[in-house]
């Protein structure tokens, strides 16, 4: 089968790799229908995190059952499907308490690569959700959009307690800190102030259901977000960047008591246990436990609630898939939608 | 007045101090029955925070009310008295938030010096909880040790989301942590790990309530922690300590999705942020809001259903304070009451 290679940073190719087979008695064989390019996929493709080897691309993905294996009772070829980057079986106590994303039995779904024609899905039973029916292509890239970028986006707001009457700050506007807003919105939240200085994102910020825009960055932007919520800061700040930057940003705009839910990938932060002290307010998050939200973003979806797809501004065959990293590296594309 | 004043690291002596008035329609003067010494005196003590000029020292207290300003209105002279180390409005959005260790117009009471005959207490109103009547002396040390070490410890297990059933770690054997034991237990804690190497701790640990004594730290104390909760880790973990150390051991003691509320003053903790995220815990601490918890724990105290008064170990007249400072700094005292 065809599948996006990264050889090394910068170089991002389609070629040949094997067809994937039932490895364990509990995985699926899915041929996908559509998968895309993640903003953490940016991070070796910049060189931020090292290339050692050839390395199969891609962790999000909606397709079809093709085949199970032995002790996959759920699941059933045919089905349309949805899964997220951790493959779990659902079942352990950590999965039990809704951190599908730390399940015991856990496996990442990045090395095994689904930006390619199929895909092997490891835990089938515990990592998969079907759709109630095979959906029409116009929800292809919401329902795929929940695989990740929704799923982080509303842990985020999740983690950051997000509730009716609350004041939201989301710091980042990629697709994640984009869907954290609708995540926001559909929580209950009154006011979502969106950190945001690029034009086209703004705009998709205030259709998502942002209140208020602010485009400074730091000490400015902290003291605009106090200046929007009574000297205060606001009860919950969700962060989609994983900088040290954002991750001071978000905390010194959270009022005391307030919660900060964190889902940019932590990448050279270094927090400083005196601030962190001072601030009195509650941190929490880490990779997103998709799996606990997906049946409810599917119904969102199905029911035409939401549409977390608008995310994706650049579709592609999967053959060009270099074309889609390149457009995000470089900021043109928020995120890449690919159709094998 | 005789009080407490720090003149530099390691001396520590009392001398006259002025006698304190009314300065804000809101102050009241109370004459203090009992003050002690606190860990977080020691880091002054110790030249680890840096002493600039002489300092008077203590912010615990309890005492009689001698005199209250004219917009005074619930606190009256002659009632018993406890207050905490922040004195707050109690009426601000924040203090009605549960943070009164972050009020807007907070002040804070170890500029003001408690270890002394008597002392001035901003926002009386807010800051000042009366006993329903003056208690019997043996009382005293557990109301004296609500101002504080029980009032951190208990936020401490509050913030880590203590509940029946959970276990729970506390990492540090100070009077916070075992008072965070003693809470924890309260709390309905089903196991209660103490973190501790010293016998005469462990001994008060064992009566406050914990189930299991850890000898270890760091990564052997991580792994003990691991063993004992079935490979997953504590749900619940106390940190009272504040040291990087101290701080690594409670976050990779605690199970994905678990809670760690960390009360330990700190002190050149930085967390790197990709711990942080792969851990997937909760974090949650800071500067105790002692007010919040002030009426059920003087409830619990004049009950005798709780003694957290034990904490003291040495009690010496107020002159002799600097005796009661050495005994902490080389840890042959838990915890030094002062009576003035």
């Amino acid at each position: 089968m065809r599948g996006v290679i990264l050889h090394a940073p910068g170089d991002v190719r389609v070629g040949q790799r094997e067809d994937p087979k039932i490895e364990q008695p509990t995985d699926a064989i899915i041929r996908v229908t559509a998968s895309c390019v993640c903003g953490s996929d940016l991070w070796p493709y910049r060189g931020v995190e090292p290339v050692d080897r050839p390395a199969p691309m891609g962790h999000e993905y909606v397709g079809i059952v093709q085949e199970t294996g032995s002790a996959v009772r759920d699941i059933r070829p045919g089905q349309f499907v949805i899964g997220s980057f951790w493959a779990s079986d659902n079942t352990c106590e950590i999965c039990r308490a809704g951190y599908q994303s730390s399940c015991v039995h856990r496996v990442l779904m990045g090395t095994i690569g689904t930006q390619a024609e199929l895909a092997r899905i490891p835990l089938a039973d515990g990592t998969l959700v079907a759709t109630p029916e095979v959906p029409g292509d116009d929800l292809v890239p919401s329902l795929l959009a929940a695989s990740d970028v929704l799923g982080t986006g509303w842990f985020g707001a999740v983690a950051a307690e997000v509730q009716p009457g609350r004041t939201v700050v989301v710091v980042g506007d990629g697709a994640v800190g984009l869907l954290a807003i609708l995540a926001a919105l559909q929580l209950g939240a009154e006011r979502i102030i969106a950190m945001s200085r690029h034009e086209s994102r703004q705009k998709l910020a205030l259709e998502f259901g942002a209140t208020d825009i602010v485009t400074e960055r730091g000490d400015d932007g902290v003291a605009t977000v106090k200046e929007l919520t009574g000297g205060l800061g606001a009860h919950s700040v969700i962060e989609a960047v994983g900088t040290q930057e954002s991750m001071l940003q978000a905390i010194r705009s959270a009022r005391p008591g307030g919660h900060v839910g964190f889902v940019g990938v932590a990448h050279g932060v270094e927090l400083p246990g005196e601030v962190l002290f001072s601030s009195a307010v509650h941190l929490h998050g880490g990779p997103a436990p998709v799996r606990r939200f997906l049946p409810e973003l599917i119904e969102l979806i199905c029911d035409r609630a939401i549409e977390p797809g608008r995310v994706f501004d650049l579709t592609l065959p999967l053959d060009q898939a270099a074309d889609g990293y390149r457009a995000m590296d470089e900021r043109r594309a928020i995120k890449t939608l690919l159709r094998p």
